[in-house]
């Protein structure tokens, strides 16, 4: 690279060019579309962050211009958009891809599945990273992590449950796997717009929602209308996924490349310390201007039903894919000694309070 | 930069020159001297991917040199050797600083203090970093993150501890703060040199010691002569120092200074992921292949004790000097809205289980 600009410059100046600007390194514009709305906490910084790492590392010759979805008019078309090129980049979560490829939906989270710091180390050290490239190799997109959440709370619900019964019926803003869990034991899901949910909520269209956690929730005003808080069980370990277009990636030369690289893993690490920052600062201000908030934990009985479904359901999705036999067994494995150490160094140690 | 470059290119050009060595772009030969010996696992890794995330991002032209402390014949001289410039880097743990100035000991971690991502919530949105560096601002230091160890383990025993009583006279390597809390209550805490430890324990001229945790515990063979393995207290979150010495950082232009810094948060980062996967490893392979290993927890009446020991010889310290006022303030408020998160979020979903 370096050889052939100075032969340019060399040429130029034989030719009698004296301009400076043909000296100019190559920039390259690229542009990523995220799920999210323009401005949205914590989600929205991970992908600034990101970008403004790689501009001050690349010396500007690597821009990336964030468009959210008020631009692109399409929250959940990232993967076909980074898949086609459209875009070079997304930011999104890789379980919204289930209905295309359902082993997508594995490299987010999962019901009784890992928390973030044992998901990072499978992710990296026990084998995530290179399931999560076959599954994603056949379409041209690279995907990593993108920041985690934090375990998500259980969600706001207006009346207790104290029993599985408490469960049928109940109308609950709850999407995806964690949704059909819940329907197993009578309970009805549903999907609402996020600026519906407190209307949906308040006048009784639902008894109940889940969005993320203190991090996000305080903001939305659940608490003014729903004073039970759930503690969690369906989202321990939120990964978002940054993706990329492979041939795109390519065409960067390597040093840009290994920025990317890192500016996505750093701002993804990020997230997860910012998640927790502002999940603890919002408990806070719950905890000391909410008094009326209670924060609740499912009964035992409540949460074995819920895992027995959720184990049933699972084991209908491994019945129909051998790639799903082989992801499943890599994080159950890996979960049971992830846990056997969680419980007891941080566990162990947190007990002891 | 580019424009001097260019025209450098363009005058040679003229003058007839078509040499293209020229046109290298200037290389930063940095070192960095660390704490530990050649090939020490994960901490000597976390040096190693920093300067390799460094070199790459900078296309060769930050290259980071890392002398174990086998060639600098200073394991804990690395303080020094950075302030005076001798190094440009170093990486070692802030709390090895404490008889230099006593308010470095509050960046590496504290018994009864906060697990790693409580604690870098801190570091980066609550307050940590600022604090930090006025710490080390009058040596012409910059201080960062190196790695965090996880949650370390409470030590080998030959015995079990099963009241206070049992810890007067115990011989035991636990060196720094900890071992003066012990001290409290009538244990004799000494400090080894690693390569002693094992004999040391074996001829029972000590009683137990503590060394980290499964991820670096297990090559040494301490579960061949002390079978319990209790769970800790005394450093919950171990971070690890990278150092910097701020004239020669001024010296960097800006992108390599982007590079350097953001090469340091994600090699500390992933030190954190690292040591949790050797953790999870090497546990498994403790419980599967060395059956005759129990691990325990101390009782609390024992626990109870150890914190009132702490609590006391904290506040002797704060007695003495304002910055760790306000430094001890910034940390326990800090932990005690971090830990109220944690209690209802990682520690609520572990104790469903």
């Amino acid at each position: 690279m370096k050889y052939r600009f100075a032969l340019t410059i060399f040429f130029a100046a034989l030719l009698g060019f004296s301009s400076v600007s043909m000296a100019a390194e190559k920039v390259y514009r690229w542009k990523l579309a995220e799920t999210w709305g323009p401005n949205f906490p914590i989600f929205g910084d991970a992908t600034k962050n990101m970008a403004k790492y790689a501009k001050e590392m690349s010396g500007g010759r690597l821009l990336i211009q964030v468009d959210s979805a008020n631009l692109h008019k399409s929250a959940f078309g990232i993967f076909d958009f980074v898949r086609t090129g459209q875009y070079e980049m997304g930011h999104s979560a890789s379980y919204y891809w289930k209905g295309k490829d359902i082993n997508t939906m594995f490299f987010t989270t999962l019901p009784f599945g890992m928390i973030a710091n044992e998901q990072y180390a499978w992710f990296y050290y026990g084998g995530g990273m290179e399931l999560m490239k076959e599954v994603y190799d056949k379409y041209g997109v690279m995907s990593f992590p993108g920041g985690n959440t934090g375990n998500q709370m259980g969600g706001w619900f207006r009346k207790e449950i104290n029993t599985v019964a408490d469960l049928q019926g109940l109308k609950m803003r709850i999407p995806g796997f964690a949704g059909e869990v819940l329907a197993e034991l009578g309970a009805s899901p549903t999907n609402i717009p996020p600026g519906e949910l407190y209307t949906s909520l308040e006048r009784n269209t639902i008894d109940a929602l889940e969005w993320v956690g203190p991090s996000l929730d305080l903001r939305m005003g659940f608490h003014k209308i729903a004073p039970y808080y759930y503690t969690g069980w369906h989202e321990p370990g939120t990964e978002l996924q940054f993706m990329v277009n492979e041939k795109k990636f390519k065409d960067l030369p390597e040093d840009l490349q290994a920025i990317l690289v890192n500016a996505m893993r750093l701002a993804a690490y990020e997230m997860y310390t910012h998640s927790q920052h502002e999940s603890i600062k919002n408990l806070a201000e719950i905890k000391k201007n909410f008094p009326n908030v209670q924060i609740k934990t499912f009964p035992k009985e409540v949460m074995t039903a819920i895992r027995a479904a959720n184990d049933k359901l699972l084991k209908q999705f491994a019945d129909a894919d051998p790639m799903t036999v082989k992801i499943l067994k890599s994080l159950r494995e890996y979960e049971a000694d992830a846990r056997a150490w969680t419980n007891i160094s941080d566990k162990a140690y947190l007990d002891s309070f």
